[in-house]
This record gives C-alpha cells, structure tokens and sequence, in this order.
C-alpha cells in the first residue's frame, strides 16, 4: 500500500532531554508539504554535533529532538513544486542547503546557503512546523541540522537534499553528508594547495583523516603531511590516509608544538587544519602557519563561549587565518562529484567504517565514539 | 670637497632614552660599506611607529638611537658592490627590504623580505656595526629600522633603499617611505576589492586615509567606504580621499560598532581595515565582514602583549582575518609605480601635509601627531 500522501508511523531515535540515551521508539511522520522531500533513510553515521547537541553544551540546542545529519536514502515521496529530486532517487541529506538563489548561493563565494536558516536552526520546517510526533505521546519533536536521520522516515527541504549516482553504497555514501565531505572539501576546495607545499592536519578522527586524503590528492606525492594527535594509535591510521608525518605533542620534551614544528619544517606550513575545534588547537595551528603565506582553516566546532586568541603580529606577518563549514562544499552542485572521487577510488570512504550497528544500537555508538574505539559506527536505520 | 668614502659630521635627531625628548645634535656618519648606501636625506615625515619605539612601550626598542623610517633624499655615495641605485639618485629609504634572493622574497608570496631582518631588528647594519656615532660622546648609537630618517646623512642597506622618479618632489615621496604606502597598498595589493564591494576603514590616519584612496581607486564609483572614526573633525579628511560614509562609534547609541555596521549595510563588509592598532577594534573590523565572504586586514601596529580574539564562529562562517606590513608593497619593485600613480595624479600624498617644521622643531612635530592636530608633518632635515 503506498504512503504517499499519507503519515508514516517508524521507528526513530529520539533525544528526549540533554545528557540522558537516546530512546528509539515509533514516530509519526508527516507527508511532505510544498518544497519538501520525505527520504526513507538506509543508513545513518554518528558525528561528534550529534553528541554536542546531545550534551546539552549547544546553547542551541533543544529538546526533544531526532538528531542526524549523516544520513543517506531513497526518495519515498516528494511535496509540490520538488523538481531536483523525484521518487526512488538516492539521495544524501544536506545539513548545508543550496537554493542558487539567496544572497549568498548568488555570491558563488560560499556554500552558506541562507535560505532556511532561520527555521533550520529553531529545528522546523521552513513553514515553521516540524514533521516528527512522538506516537506514545503525541507530542511533536523537533527537526536537527535540516536532516535528523536517525530515523526510518524523514522530512527535509527540497534545498537539503541531493541525488548521487546509484551505484555508489548508501552505506558509504551516507557518510559524505558530514565528516568525509568536511575534511576533504577543505582540503580540496575551500584551501588551494599546490604540490609541493606542507600541510598539518591536527586531530586525526574522520574529518581529520578526510583532510589528509584531499592534501595527499593535492600534492601528488610532493610535500609533506603532517597529521599531530594526541592518541599514539592516530599514527597508522594517519599513515594509510597519506601523512608522511605524525607528531603526539604530550611527547616532544615540553615544547610548545607551534615551535616545535615550524623548526622541524624549517619555517612552518603552508596549510594548517585544525580538526580538533579546541581553540588552544586552533591557535598552534595559526601560529605553525610559514610567515609570509601559510593559511590556517578552522573546521572544528568549538564549545560554546570559547574564543581563539593571537598576537596581531602573526597576522601582519603574512598568516591567515580562516574557516568553513561542510568543507566548503556546495551540495546539490558539488557533492556528486565527491561520489563520483569515491567511485573512482580516489576518495576513501570505506576505510573510516570500524563498526555496523542496527538504529537499536545507536546509543552504543555514541558511546564507542567518545572512548575514541569508532572512527565512524554506519547504522542501518532499519534495524 | 668631496665627502665620499669619508666619515660626514651633521645633525641628526637622536633619541637618548625612553620617554624623553629627542636632542638635535652632531653625530658622525660613516662611509658606506660594501653594499651599503649613504643618503643625504632631504625631508622625513614623523610616523606613529617612531613614538611608540620612543615611548619604550616597544619591547625591541633600544637606545640610544637615532630614529625616523619616512624619508626621502639623495645617493651621496655608495660602497663597495653596490649596484640597484648611483650617486644622485632620488631614492626613498625602505624599512621592508627587497633582496630578491630569500625564501621570502624568491616566493613571490610575500613582500616580507628575510634577509637582513635580524640585525636591522638589533640596530645595526647588516654587518652587525654601527654607522652613527655622536659627536660630543663618542658613543656609538643604533640604527632603527633600516633607515634613521632623522639625520642629514643616513647609511642603509643597498635592498633597503629604492631610486624613484626624479621629478616627484622628494617632500612627498618622503611619505611613500611608509604611511601612505602601507594604506594604499593594503587597498590595492593586499586586498582584491572589486567595483560593487562595501569596505570599511578603522582610524582616519594617515595610514586609514591611504586606505581609502586606494579603495576609492578599486571601486570606481561602485560600492560604498565607510570611514570610522571616534574624532568628528576626521569626516570631512574621510571625504575628501573618497568615503562615502562616515560613523562615530561613540554616537550609535551605545549599540557595538560592528552589529550597527552589519545593520546598515544589511549584512556587512567586503573588506575592512583595521588602522588603529587597537585589538578591540580589530575584532570589530573583523566581526563586521560580510558572513561567507568578508575579509579583515589588520594594519594597525598593536601594544606589546595584546592579543586579538574572537569566535572561532566568525571565520568557520566564512569571514577571513589576515593582516600585512608597508601595505604588501615590494619596495624595489613596486614603490616607484606608486610614484608614478601621484605624479599621474592618481594618489593623493600633497593633501596629507599638515604642517612643514625643520628637523630641530622634531619635538613639536611629535607633540603635534599626538595631540591629532597634525595627519602628517614633513620635516626638512637641513633647517
């Protein structure tokens, strides 16, 4: 029987308060209005913003909620007026929309769409409704990041989802919606790294390692990257992603790691990437940055109130400092051709998969994830 | 008689100790080395730089010293291997060397030549010894940065000096020898402001004013200049080098400069300049940038120990925080097409000229710069 047009009743992970497990229980989701797009998920990856949001430590943050945002599927059923996508595409849910038209999407300088913005982040549709209720309550809950995939069914915008070839795995490419596509967009797109230059990546989870494989496809074997973490068994992942260096900076005789690698490269970097959105990170990663030209790009998510500091003086001195978010990465333009690197075998996504779980196990991977076991836990939302 | 290759008697201006007056007095200059420069200087402005080295808020400053980095004079004699610049050459004295050869220079990233740096940061010449002596002491006294523009005589480094056009009156190609290039040049070759871009300038010093001109020149026409400054009489200065708009931070109703900014610009600036040397304010320029795109440049010279801070936030949504010194300009290359853009008309210099003293009245010229009564005094050295 179709569900087109109709509510669906599925199971979902909800976030019922700050701090306390998920509990996966049946919701009600909506049909699709104009605009939007009903995806019935395959699979779902758990990111470190779902665990933030989680803590309670977003001041954004609210509850209850159906948090996700790494999370690919089919298309179940579209609202009037959707023409990017249509039944049965497989699609990546995107927590960084593309409408083409805003301010911004106009610009071409940015991916920060700003069409829905407003509505994303008070976690409703843009109508300013939400699609998910809780059957056993009947309350309603919130949407997360445009996306919130974990979930059988969910709702998104026309402008946040997009369709990819096929015949990549959704099991992998669920996994392009957020970590994957954030590190190597910023290595590939958002920095213009030449063969030849220094690259440091610090933090060595999966965006970290993503930057690593877009700096190693950049430089085409010349140059150096050096990947700096804390966790001494970063090292062979480090290595099999393309670093030819790795420094734990809790083991150079107490110096401080900005001194310590811009001697050891003789004057510092050209690219610096923090990944670790720790701001007393963040500023080493500027201040390795080679006088005269090195660039520092933040993708880390710092906690709330923090704040990075320099001396002025590393600036005026020829260091930049900047940042994206997704990488970079336009969507709906650029990330079927991200797919298209990973079917190529350019871009690795398999790799960064250390454990599969049902959605009934989702609590276990948040878990996995802070003891540092899970690079990314895939979660088959079916099970 | 001729003075070449012999030690020349004058007057030069020296700085005895932190926080007292300069004494006009004989000092001893010796010939030229091999690949130095002696210049018989002609005029040199008086630049906020010399007063925070002769307050000794400057942790490098070191006395006694004889300071000044804005001049413009004559090749009186050269030494041995001298080859970029002959006796009668019109030059101004470069504090940003161009070597040429360097890491730096060789990049073709960077304007920050690294050849010479370490001993001009000590006070000497490359050689590590001093070419000015003081005639009723006999002591030896420092060079500041690369120039000592407060003396009828001065010996430089041959990279750190530059021949111009000869028909530039040397009492404004004096200027080019730092403030106005350094905010030309920040508008014109640090920054890439295009027609239709909003810019924002901090301070409306000589340096902020530069930077307007130079914007001006970028926009033709095409986008607005915001002007800020907290000095009401400096609006009318911010007009006449090409502002559009001019705001008193202390008369928005008590509301932060940059959320009024973004306010009225509904969402921000291309590019903004930071001209104050205030790390307050230079978060503000950066936090007023356009979301996506905007970047900040930081010209300003901040107090020993002072730091700049933000959000991470700021830069992950795509605004950018760089910096640069004597305006990115490369001194050999580059200053005598600034020459030529004044001789053309095209840069203002004449109209920053607020008063014309004689090196022995250097003190009032100080006094007049700190009291804001002065945007530029140009001193004749001989009088």
């Amino acid at each position: 029987m179709s569900t087109v047009g109709k509510p669906v009743i599925c199971k979902a992970a909800i976030a019922w308060e700050a701090g306390k497990p998920l509990v996966v229980e049946d919701v009600e989701v909506g049909a699709p209005k104009a605009h939007e797009v009903r995806i019935k998920l395959a699979y779902t990856g758990v990111c470190h913003t779902d665990a933030y949001t989680l803590s309670g430590a977003d001041p954004e943050g609210a509850f209850p909620v159906v948090l996700g945002h790494e999370g690919a599927g089919i298309v179940e059923s579209v609202g009037e007026g959707v023409t990017n996508v249509k039944v049965g595409d497989h699609v990546i849910a995107l927590y960084t929309p593309e409408c083409g038209e805003c301010k911004f999407c106009a610009s071409g300088k940015t991916n920060l769409c700003g069409k829905i913005r407003a509505t994303q982040g008070r976690g409703v549709m843009p109508d300013g409704t939400s699609r998910f209720k809780c059957v056993r309550t009947g309350e309603s809950l919130l949407h997360f990041m445009g996306c919130s995939t974990f979930s059988e069914y969910t709702v998104v915008a026309d402008i946040s989802v997009v369709a990819v070839q096929p015949e990549a795995p959704m099991d992998r490419t669920c996994l392009l919606g957020c970590g994957i596509t954030t590190g190597y967009g910023a290595a590939t797109i958002t920095a213009n790294i030449q063969p030849g230059d220094n690259v440091a990546v610090f933090g060595a989870g999966c965006v970290g390692l993503s930057v690593v494989q877009g700096a190693a496809a950049k430089l085409k074997g010349k140059g150096r990257i050096f990947v700096i973490d804390i966790n001494d068994d970063k090292k062979s992942w480090a290595t099999k992603f393309g670093a030819t260096d790795f420094v734990n900076p809790t083991k150079i005789d107490g110096k401080r790691i900005q001194d310590y690698l811009v001697d050891v490269t003789d004057g510092g970097f050209e690219w610096t990437f923090d990944c670790t959105g720790n701001v007393e990170v963040m500023r080493a990663a500027l201040e390795c940055c080679h006088k005269g030209w090195g660039e520092s790009i933040i993708i880390g998510v710092a906690a709330a109130g923090k704040e990075i500091s320099t001396r002025p003086f590393q600036l005026v001195t020829g260091r930049v400092w900047r940042g994206c978010a997704f990488g970079g990465v336009k969507g709906r333009s650029q990330l079927p051709g991200l797919v298209q690197d990973y079917l190529d075998g350019v871009l690795k996504v398999d790799e960064f998969i250390t454990d599969r779980r049902g959605l009934s196990d989702i609590n276990q991977a948040f878990h996995d994830m802070h003891s540092g076991l899970a690079v990314r836990t895939v979660l088959d939302v079916s099970k």
